[in-house]
């Protein structure tokens, strides 16, 4: 167990550190239901153009914040008593859920304090900012993170959201894929990033919870495919080095989502960065969708073919949009080869 | 058909110079339905927080070219003879109609030559050959534009597809507002870009056509207001000099398109500059959708309040979404102060 996780546990009442039980994912969806967007499912032409067949995908950069990880984030705040919301919530994150929870809070009414790398890309600081969080600069590794964030929770008693080892956020990622599979009944095949595993572990979940046999294709960045190599080893494996434009799947996998994954996953794939450009590339230049690298690498999984073509439909959740026009991201990603030519 | 007819109906295709009849626009929808995407009707949570009720959007930038000038062309080189397949198609454009023919032409396996400015959007000049077409440089005047595309016609005997002012043209845009009108039975007002006008009077006939009750409201660039000023002046009146980043919206309304107008429009709004490119970048860092300025008048027009909130819902068409990241426009854009804060 790292430092985050134990001081969850100190600080939250309940015992959060774990997956979430049915009725807690039967409780997300409702209280989901009013809160975030019912993101749609489209089947784009374009992808049908370069990919062969119909893809449909789940639309979670539309969602507020740009992000999938509202659905969490607002769960997790929308569970806590009167006293806890007093005390505001903390988190910390290279991005989209330090947005999120800001957002959470906010609509709350409840304070929010992000522990920030001072290298996570400069919008996704402004996105926290922008949504009313306070933004805690630390150092840039896990240790920098956990020790700056642990300082804030012993000065202020904030409740501690996870990012995704937490029952409540993984309950409330949950709902993407239970709205997808309400909105698709012949779903067969789903293709999902992997980061901390928060999302995936939800739609495994989802799918567990509606008894629906779904295969789950999850995929990582090969520059930060930690959860590729604990998969090979058995058992939660730590990179020495993480590096992919991918920056909202740089996170190692949790230790409550690593064991679902395991059970739960048909696949797992990787994708280089120079494919991840290309289809970030392609999303916004031909499809003409917003989308942020670490949601092109399902895009990006599909072209290169690594994807089964199984029973049923095939779709992908599109986790976020939050593309930094004014990083070198883009810039690099404006110069790759497009799929399709 | 002899050569001297086929000849003088390709330079003065007289034929389709007039609104569509009602089996046409009937006969237009089924052949497009197979053959053009039927795009998403989206009703974005971005959207309302800004405006503070719901808006449909018709997302036409989901269509192969990335505009919903794929239908009057397709439209218009479905309904061809072998014959005249066989001699190919022109026209002049400014941008998506010159992609869009190439585009329905690579399609049915005709020629396309289409007459640009040199000064028209580089993207633009590129998609026209990207989808197979041949570009056919010519001066920024319409005389200009006109006389070049005389002597394509004159050299090649291909036949001349307008823009707008052509019936089967017209027929395939009033799809768009079909497929519309039988998505959301309660839309009471929809609201859509003018420039030539071929969107708008097919809008309006598609909604005549279904006897359908439907406030239409056309949004023109306030650089290029000539629809505002002939609807004063009852009569088409040209400009001096148009000066809007909409370069979709740049053309005069066309000598059939107007007269529907007059009698179909429920009111004609303009929008400045400034915040047709505010809504532009609100479109692609917000809604996380990528538009092109011609496509973000319609939000303009939401934003500055001018839009009656009538009886029954509000939709707009969203017409094109070849916005260019390369371009001046963008980088002003990015410098815009968006609609929300």
């Amino acid at each position: 167990m790292d430092d985050t996780i134990a001081e969850c546990r100190a600080v939250c009442p309940g015992d959060w550190v774990r997956p979430p039980a049915a009725a807690e994912i039967a409780a997300a969806r409702t209280r989901l239901a009013a809160r975030v967007a019912h993101t749609p499912v489209l089947r784009p032409a374009a992808l049908k153009r370069v990919y062969g067949e119909d893809v449909w995908l789940k639309c979670e950069q539309f969602q507020p914040v740009g992000a999938f990880k509202v659905r969490g984030a607002a769960n997790a705040v929308r569970s806590l008593s009167e006293a806890e919301l007093k005390r505001g919530v903390a988190t910390h994150s290279s991005g989209n859920h330090g947005a999120a929870l800001a957002w959470a809070a906010r609509e709350a009414g409840a304070r929010c304090q992000v522990v920030m790398p001072r290298s996570a890309v400069a919008s996704k600081r402004a996105a926290v900012k922008y949504f009313g969080g306070e933004v805690i600069d630390c150092g840039p590794s896990q240790e920098d993170r956990e020790a700056r964030l642990a300082e804030v929770l012993a000065a202020t008693g904030a409740v501690m959201i996870h990012p995704y080892d937490d029952a409540r956020v993984i309950a409330g990622q949950a709902s993407a894929t239970i709205e997808l599979l309400e909105a698709l009944p012949e779903l067969g095949t789903l293709v999902v990033p992997v980061g901390g595993g928060g999302l995936c572990a939800g739609a495994i979940l989802a799918a567990r919870w509606l008894s629906r046999s779904l295969a789950i294709i999850g995929v990582e960045p090969a520059g930060a495919d930690d959860t590729r190599r604990s998969l090979d080893a058995g058992c939660r494996v730590a990179l020495d080095r993480v590096e992919t434009c991918a920056d909202g799947l740089r996170a190692q996998v949790g230790e409550v989502t690593f064991p679902v994954l395991e059970s739960g996953l048909a696949d797992l794939v990787t994708v280089d960065e120079a494919a991840i450009l290309a289809a970030t590339r392609w999303a916004v230049e031909v499809a003409k969708m917003v989308i942020e690298p670490s949601a092109a690498t399902v895009l990006a999984a599909l072209f290169q073919g690594g994807i089964p073509r199984g029973k049923g439909a095939t779709a992908a959740i599109i986790s976020g949009g939050n593309l930094d026009f004014d990083g070198a991201v883009w810039r690099r990603a404006r110069l790759a080869t497009m799929p399709g030519g």
